[in-house]
């Protein structure tokens, strides 16, 4: 996808331009969105809060993004170009072993960022490392005996499992815990204890798997439910 | 999970609170609230904006729910009472195939609604249709030769891949899609050609898939993944 270009690789440029540009590289710009995106979520984000804490005007970000959504959009690429780097090595395994490597480094990057389901891998367009990111998961599945459409659908599955659980786990909180009324472990607690109270013969799968439920992590979840899905693959692959 | 008791099951209403509850029904808001969300998506849903379509005021809603949040997850929860209702009679035959067509009616009514995706089967302590749906998904593992852990690992993983690929299918359009710039078919054919005109040396998957990825669906996509997570908890099961 010939991306479109950066903003700062545009060459014309006015006095006053060229002196705001100067006042921040497009590194740290995106540094800092990703920072404030992960203190104050997508709804804190603005293009004046983020040229506050930079210390300059909004025109020092302009100067690299057409607006917000643009700037949701590279902020959620820089992340995975963090995850690009950490999977550089990988995919001289076994594929599927390696495509779990990459699942796993990916959903850990995404879990903690509530506002980064909703953008990572949206755009390839304006988003040259989850771009490679895409082929580099893909390619994991030309090593093995599948069809193309079989490796498109198979790359599909486990890019959609990782961002949509990692997503959904990073979201779901219920408003008590993300208020901090309640953490984590106290809701989890209330939870299962009003599992327990169901009726068990109206409700005898919740009743079958409470325990597991009260001891479960997100990540362990995750991580069973992306071996059912690579199992799946390693079948049709015949590997 | 005793669940949350909705308003309108309290007992003490004063003569304005009673006389305000009569205008609207529990499942006229609700059912209100949906239809607002579907045209105007999640920033669209005010009390006061729902209460004026009803015709009343904010007294009229409040008398349901403590606030937007609750609201937000009443309606989810009232969309899933539907999917619910669809697959009633589901669970008399193969257990993996019925998980498949729960699966895709769940799926169905999650990937046109960009909204849904971030409610669904959040809090299950008020959200009593999405509690039996779970359990209804659940159940069909019990069908299984799994254990307590593999057959609780399989429910999440079937219920994460559902509503995290269509949450990230119905949200994930570009801005230019969005706002209606430009349609489905022309985002795709630019992205497309985009793919195309790529280095083949550097992108090799990107290339191999290109043509699967012009005629794709979104839902043949989804059912490829769902089959692909079945089949490796077929394969864990023997069965």
């Amino acid at each position: 996808m010939p991306m479109r270009e950066g903003r700062a690789a545009s060459p014309g440029a006015g006095g006053g331009r060229a002196r705001t540009r100067a006042s921040h590289s497009r590194e740290s710009v995106l540094a800092e969105a990703v920072r404030l995106l992960d203190e104050a979520g997508a709804a804190g984000l603005t293009i004046r809060a983020l040229a506050a804490r930079l210390g300059g005007g909004p025109a020092s970000i302009y100067w690299y993004v057409s607006g917000r959504d643009e700037l949701l959009d590279l902020a959620a690429d820089s992340v995975l170009a963090g995850v690009l780097d950490a999977v550089r090595a990988v995919g001289e395994g076994d594929p599927i072993d390696d495509l779990r490597t990459i699942g796993e480094t990916l959903f850990d990057a995404i879990v903690d960022r509530p506002w980064l389901g909703a953008y990572a891998l949206r755009d390839t367009g304006t988003q040259p490392h989850s771009l490679r990111l895409y082929e580099k998961i893909g390619e994991q599945t030309l090593r093995l005996a599948l069809t193309p459409t079989q490796r498109f659908h198979a790359t599909s599955a486990v890019v959609g499992f990782v961002i949509g659980t990692a997503a959904d786990m990073g979201q779901e909180l219920p408003e008590v815990v993300a208020s901090g009324q309640m953490d984590r472990e106290e809701y989890l607690a209330q939870a299962t204890a009003e599992w327990r109270a169901l009726d068990e013969g109206e409700f005898p799968f919740i009743h079958h798997v409470v325990d597991e439920f009260a001891r479960h992590t997100d990540r362990g979840q995750f991580r069973a439910g992306l071996d059912l899905l690579l199992a799946g693959i390693r079948l049709q692959a015949g590997a």
